[in-house]
């Protein structure tokens, strides 16, 4: 499985993922479920990618080489439509179609795949948060609901759901997103170091801060335990 | 949905439910997912149902009917069975056979019913938890797994894994189900209020402490705010 959390905050945009993945539980690998495409100050995209790796893997490629044809078009190219609305559109039409491909060979066997997408980005002047459903529709993040998850959400959505507003600070922000996916590391084998951590500030229009946390990361052991601790002492403390 | 959560601990047996069955979002109601059968001093047995109310009510009138039939015998009722083994077998066999015969009447329509329970108990010597799959096979708590969980789990169990040991008190074991329900409460409409909290201390045989927790319990919602208050303040605190 899968943990990837995207916050969309009025200082800006954090994206987090790990890097699990796992056919079977005796067969698991690591691999980067963020990608990034920047033009630096004209816009700047983010997609984490929950799934089938074969399903995943082969839209990043093509959405890739929509981006490097030469007869790259705002209908095709991710850097060149417009607006993160069509971003998402085209995306998720490239997600559905790679699916339903791969889809029809697995069906031989009895056999499915599926997988989602989280898309980050600003383009203009809007910062926007997509999440794409396997069937190629999608949601956006709003006022009232500033993040977004995918895969293995569950246990990582207390912490967001009590601390994220959307005036939280990006030093905040990021902290959260690594309480979230500390709580599902620990609660759920699937999902593994190590992380990737990005954090696209508003109006810079590029990735303004990436980061790879790995499995010994001392800062963030420090931060789990300091956590677990606090949840432990507050714990004793409460009165029922 | 629902959430039940049962606790195995040197000082007793503690289980939590909650109240609420769904058919679609817009056929909401209240039911008791928390069943007792005691014989003080010499046996008592708690169990708590998650899944299709059909396949559940059905289990826990035969279950109650096998124990009020004339012809009870150890093979039959759970209050004449020597072991909590046993109890979990006759539970587990009824619940297969009840959820065979409602899908086969669901199949007529394409659709299908599943349920699963936890039985949580001591008869003789031992406290004994287990969980009863839809098939009615089984696992149990034992000293490194002290709690098991059906339903709506995963929102709950960070706090669970993080604070709830063998040697846990029965105070902080409460508090531990009622935070864990808190959780899921907070992010999972199909999870609802009332609550059923029982305590079961070790070797009393039977259950010494039932309360039910109303929507507008001041206790709880005392206990809810104090925690959310204490993570939030931890959460300014800890360092990235």
């Amino acid at each position: 499985m899968t943990y990837c959390v995207g916050l969309l905050l009025d200082a800006g945009m954090v994206c987090l993922s790990d890097t699990r993945t796992n056919a079977g539980l005796d067969n698991i690998a690591t691999y980067r479920k963020m990608f990034h495409f920047e033009e630096p100050g004209e816009r700047v995209i983010t997609i984490m990618t929950a799934g089938s790796l074969s399903v995943t893997q082969t839209t990043i490629a093509r959405l890739r080489e929509a981006v490097e044809d030469e007869d790259a078009s705002p209908e095709t190219s991710i850097m060149k439509a417009p607006t993160m609305l069509k971003v998402a559109d085209i995306v998720g039409a490239m997600l559905a179609q790679v699916r339903r491909e791969v889809d029809e060979k697995l069906n031989a066997m009895n056999q499915g795949a599926t997988a989602s997408m989280i898309v980050a980005g600003q383009r203009a002047r809007a910062m926007r948060l997509f999440l794409i459903y396997p069937e190629g529709n999608f949601i956006e993040a709003t006022e009232d609901t500033p993040f977004l998850q995918i895969g293995e959400h569950k246990y990582g959505k207390p912490i967001l759901d009590r601390v994220v507003r959307r005036g939280t600070s990006l030093a905040d922000a990021q902290k959260a997103v690594l309480l979230s996916m500390d709580s599902t590391l620990r609660s759920n084998l699937s999902v593994g170091m190590p992380l990737d951590l990005c954090v696209m500030e508003k109006d810079a229009c590029r990735v303004t801060q990436k980061r790879r946390i790995e499995a010994g990361d001392e800062q963030f052991r420090a931060m789990s335990e300091a956590w677990s601790r606090a949840l432990r002492d507050r714990f004793t403390q409460i009165a029922i």
